[in-house]
């Protein structure tokens, strides 16, 4: 790092300063005097950099266990983090992660999240967090068939209970393999003539779940999408770095091409756009691995 | 096993048909004829060693997943072996099964404990199976005192409700590390004045995981009892071929010692007396293993 900065360019330091400024926390307190503003700003992005290096060369099972406490330690509204860890990895990058956890904090993370999560999402993420699922391409389509109506019988009877704490809902989507969920899903269209997300926009938890576990690249990209928009949340700009570090060396490819679909513009100009600096050329660097 | 058999003497082959027999099945169908008596004990004896023999050379894991497989397909009665089998190997010798479950079953195990249990038990048994314990000695104490209180409250409580099916049971057997359960256990006594599987006596799926948790000498030490005990029993004799083989390379020599303290005899003069012919010979080989 200290030889990167070492090599800027005055014009470029100048450049760098006028850069799109809606990107970083604007704490008026912070920015009494002009000289004050910058550094701030620069101590801003020089955060946001150290944080993707940092998270960048941890080894992935690493990265994923810090992830989780961080989001356990940070509470309820970070708890989607734990969800997508947890989802969207393969059977043994979970696994890997749990090992990676037992010996940074000394607990099991299904201990860590059962004991302190408490409202009604504890039951789904510590099953997602047990899983080790099955990965081979057997489907039984008659009990995919029959756990859909199941499903469906739950979310359409969400008056009486959330169906974030059904039982058998918890149970499906905590231990089905991948391409059963898939089935289950088509099925699910079938009865109902819509999506299964569509019927669960209420149900933020459980709608994520299924994304991760099923369509993980239409869910980055959306989660890229919102960290854009929502560029001044702190939340939305970790979840920038957060996906781009941790997809770069798996399913890049496919989310860039998700992105470009749906929302009309590729993600290195959009990245181009919003972010600046080494941090910039960093997530553009990480988003062209692999072509 | 061929050369084994063919080595026999006649005198020994007519010692071993005036062995011991109500260690076996007596199906009175089986036995109009002197001779179709002896054929049967005879296909019995060797059922016996077969199954000892095919259990010892499977790998561990291998011989788990199947314990766990077979369990689940006997039904409620043989539930117990999934609890011994999940509760009593550490960390990884379950992940190992877990991993030997995925390739001979093309599903989880956890899949299908959750999908196959409709019992009181399910919720338990899930979280057994799924669990990657912390096996570091790290414990809170505090948190051990809190949770030891937890469980006196279920349990104490549990005319209104089955205390195997209270969540916060079900979350401190099925997550807390081995050495934080000890600490809880001890801290119940101090409450309580008596031990927790005293409490348990009705409880049995309950008392039985504590046991194999905590305690899982004394668990195989009953289980052996049990198995001599109920000699005629199917279930029983499975059981003293599962200990005996699963133990072996492992716990065999704290068992043998927990055994002759609880029925003042040795393990291996039980075995002399209760069974027969290779199948003895084989039981006797595998207790005397690493001595």
């Amino acid at each position: 790092m200290i030889s990167i900065l070492g090599k800027w360019h005055q014009d470029d330091r100048k450049s760098y300063r006028k850069g799109c400024p809606q990107f970083f926390i604007q704490d008026d307190r912070l920015f009494e005097k002009w000289d004050d503003r910058h550094v701030a700003f620069l101590k801003h992005e020089f955060l946001r950099l150290k944080n993707a290096v940092v998270l960048w060369t941890m080894h992935p099972w690493e990265r994923d266990a810090r992830l989780m406490k961080e989001a356990l330690v940070k509470g309820p509204q970070a708890y989607g983090v734990i969800i997508e860890v947890a989802s969207t990895r393969s059977s043994e990058q979970l696994l890997g992660a749990r090992r990676a956890y037992h010996s940074l904090f000394d607990h099991s993370i299904e201990e860590d999240v059962a004991y302190h999560i408490n409202d009604s999402r504890r039951k789904l993420l510590v099953g997602l967090v047990s899983s080790y699922r099955y990965e081979g391409p057997k489907v039984n389509e008659e009990i995919a068939k029959s756990e859909a109506k199941t499903l469906f019988a739950a979310i359409k009877n969400a008056d009486k209970k959330n169906p974030i704490e059904d039982e058998e809902v918890v149970r499906i989507l905590t231990t089905r393999s991948k391409p059963h969920l898939k089935v289950i899903f088509k099925h699910y269209k079938e009865i109902n003539g819509k999506n299964i997300d569509e019927d669960l926009d209420d149900e933020l938890s459980l709608d994520e779940t299924m994304q991760c576990l099923c369509t993980p690249q239409t869910y980055f990209s959306k989660v890229l999408g919102a960290a854009f928009q929502n560029g001044a949340d702190e939340h939305a700009k970790e979840a920038l770095t957060r996906v781009i570090v941790t997809r770069a060396d798996d399913d890049m490819k496919e989310i860039k091409e998700e992105y470009q679909k749906k929302y009309g513009v590729s993600l290195s100009k959009k990245i181009e756009d919003a972010v600046n600096g080494n941090y910039k050329d960093f997530l553009l660097t990480l988003i062209a691995r692999g072509e």
